[in-house]
């Protein structure tokens, strides 16, 4: 049936659209044809008049780097509520929220000094982490591939630099799995290494990746140990420092530096951006759909996650251009600070509490441009049942797996205090670890055809919701 | 069950990984549940310690592009024996097939004239073309969006350059639809033209890209009218093209300037090249799989098709370093001239033939080394049945879908002389047509892991075959 319709000509096509456009939308009989054809027509002017790309563009060229706190965070707030009122948004505003100001302070510097040689290693400080201060930090390095290992050889830890280097795993698939299974290193690694007298850290970047680029990310400190200096170091420098250490035959015989300058400035004021279309029926009722603003300082944060914010103003965008009226009230939000704090998201959903808010959906982005391939959803059992007789509607544009469990950083304080249902656009995995959170996390990473259509599946979804409930 | 299998320990995957080499590899009652284990044993292999990639780059980088008849086809020739022989062949052998030996003849050259100042644009000569030669062609340029559009406008054709602006449908979400849709005017555009009186062509490239490449291709011309120069044009200046036609009132205003150096020299000797590993319970039942060894003259040939041939001798060198001896003779091939003329797949099945073989099963991949969604079958109602019971076995790795209908363009003569069932690797499709035929189609653009997947995912089902038959 979809099928049929996909290949039917563009006259028919445009007949068929007529016809729906003279019933006013109402309900009838052949309502799944009706949504097929309504949903065949929100990706042609998606994928035909999308301004997602230029936004993008726009976002990561011109405003570029946007953490949390910096001159560019308050650019890209700027930027985004002009776009939301150019894409249409009935009412544009801002919500405030206060946000930490971590600041790397200069260039990351570090070495490794094999037999009296210095080598230069291209290193990231942690997001969050304390720097070295302007003396460098010179100590002997001791290479761990577990915390297991760190624990039996504790002795040894004491005066050292702990090298992390645990490699991303290959063997899984969806490469959120071995994030999943690698990023306690530069979560927890620096507080553990402290723990046993550690002086610094450097973490194996979480990537497969071909290049060197290192890949930064928050880290959080145990209040208990004493916070120490952490970097994140580029695959192919860990592998040659893993080399050296190993030609070494005495422990500590290789030696490393690290030169850091990051500190917090106070907590500074931040905002989520957003943009409504107000629900001509169920004006009370909100759907959230985002992606979060806020992106790491050492990259223009094309796929992380400028991305869902271009889709969430495209999706705003192609409703407007289509003169659809949303029954219920549709939020198009960019969030604040996901990367290192999950102020926005948290404002968000307090604010919301507050006033009494009736949240009845949200979907996120952020994972991503990548071509679609699932929607992931927490949500109840009856819910995700009525979701599955969708699935055929939205198949044919990518997202072909409805799958349990999903959604996202910024949504998930809804769904926490309200027991909100939340869904993820889940695209596919296998380049996003090459680019998150390293410098080429760049516009150019990013295909324009893959993120509108990654676009197109989430409008359809929220379509379908807003039109028949969850 | 497969899930459970993919959460296991490594461990745990070891212990069972052992057992199952200690039982020799017997069919047992727990058939399936092997299977698995062995598939992902396979993908372990591949995943981790593949020699794809650094193949594809030597194939891309040190030998370059690669058409039928160029020095480039015989230097590809030689490394692909050799490569064949690293990874394992129990025999490595070449068969020879005469090809079609078009030179592009220098370097194709294009402008626009208009009001008098002339503008270069960025073309590139259709293959198997006829050039201008030396002396410029140059005419008034007549622009048509369709076939229909040129008939009816037959009586401005004669001595105009015909300019075929017909846009890459962006709504056709598989963008082989699209490719399917547009690339009749590059292969039969010319002919059209000629028959009223043309003198030239120029073809808008197939593919949605952001760039401005143009992207080359095979023409055929129509025996009954005169052969034409045609080259194709790059999106950006296509629409530039356009624009200065819509400026002129008077038609035929804008004038077009070619100066192309196409010819076909005699053909010439090229091959092949075959590994095999011989069956070890039914020798004579051959299953192939391949990709094309030569490319466009105008780009590195990475994703079309080096990924089709590394990914073939990548699943030889994971079956080798395995251990795993076919029961069924397995045949490892790079085609000669898919590209223009298709002789090493007529030469491959017309041999087969001669010699009486008996061919079971052939596989291709030619649609680039991009994430593997799906596999298409060209196979019976009953064989179909049979594979989509591998298909949960297959599915975790990337192609979650089978469907009906695909192979590829050189085991397409098996399929027609034998009935030979085949099938096609089908990877997400969306970047494909940015760099099909271009300048752009280098080492650079292929990502070593979804290129690895390919392999780990064609691997699969070659065993199921050679296991099970079909």
């Amino acid at each position: 049936m979809i099928t049929t319709l996909l290949l039917r000509s563009n006259r028919t096509r445009l007949l068929l659209y007529a016809a729906l456009l003279c019933s006013g939308f109402t309900m009838r009989a052949d309502a799944q044809a009706n949504d097929s054809i309504f949903i065949r027509r929100l990706a042609d002017e998606i994928l035909l008049r999308s301004t997602a790309y230029e936004n993008l563009r726009v976002l990561t060229k011109q405003i570029g780097p946007r953490l949390a706190g910096s001159a560019g965070m308050v650019k890209a707030e700027q930027w985004g509520v002009a776009a939301m009122q150019r894409a249409g948004a009935d009412s544009t505003f801002k919500q405030q929220c206060m946000v930490p100001h971590w600041v790397r302070g200069g260039q990351d510097q570090a070495r490794a000094l094999v037999n009296g040689k210095s080598i230069t290693l291209d290193v990231v400080a942690l997001g969050n982490s304390i720097g070295t201060g302007p003396a460098e930090l010179m100590a002997p390095v001791l290479e761990v591939r577990s915390f297991e290992e760190l624990q039996q050889r504790q002795q040894e830890v004491k005066g050292k630099i702990v090298f992390y280097n645990y490699p991303f795993n290959a063997t899984l698939v969806r490469t959120f799995q071995a994030y999943g299974d690698a990023n306690k290193f530069r979560g927890q690694g620096p507080s553990q290494a402290a723990r046993y007298g550690a002086l610094g850290v450097v973490v194996r970047s979480m990537s497969h990746s071909t290049d060197n680029h290192p890949h930064t990310g928050s880290t959080r400190y145990d209040s208990l140990y004493t916070k120490i200096p952490a970097v994140a170091i580029g695959l192919q420098d860990a592998d040659r420092l893993s080399g050296w250490i190993a030609q070494r035959s005495a422990p500590g015989s290789v030696q490393v530096g690290l030169r850091t300058l990051g500190h917090f400035l106070p907590d500074t004021i931040g905002h989520n951006v957003i943009g409504e279309l107000k629900g001509t029926l169920y004006p009370n009722e909100i759907i959230t759909v985002g992606g979060h603003l806020d992106s790491w300082d050492n990259c223009e944060g094309a796929h992380d996650d400028g991305a869902g914010c271009v889709q969430t103003i495209e999706i705003l965008r192609a409703f407007t251009a289509m003169g659809y009226k949303p029954q219920r009230t549709i939020r198009f939000v960019l969030f604040a600070n996901e990367e290192n704090g999950l102020r926005g998201g948290t404002q968000y959903a307090e604010e919301a509490k507050r006033k009494g808010e009736k949240h009845v959906f949200a979907l996120e982005s952020d994972a991503g441009g990548f071509t679609p391939r699932a929607l992931g959803f927490t949500v109840s059992d009856a819910q995700f049942q009525k979701l599955m007789q969708w699935q055929p509607l939205i198949a044919p544009y990518g997202c072909s797996e409805f799958s349990r469990g999903g959604g996202g950083a910024d949504i998930g304080p809804l769904n926490r205090l309200f027991n909100t249902p939340v869904a993820g656009l889940q695209p596919d995995s296998q380049r996003y670890f090459d680019y998150h959170h390293a410098r080429s996390d760049v516009f150019e990473a990013v295909n324009k055809r893959e993120l509108e259509l990654g676009a197109v599946n989430m409008a359809a979804l929220l379509y379908l919701i807003d039109r028949y409930g969850l």
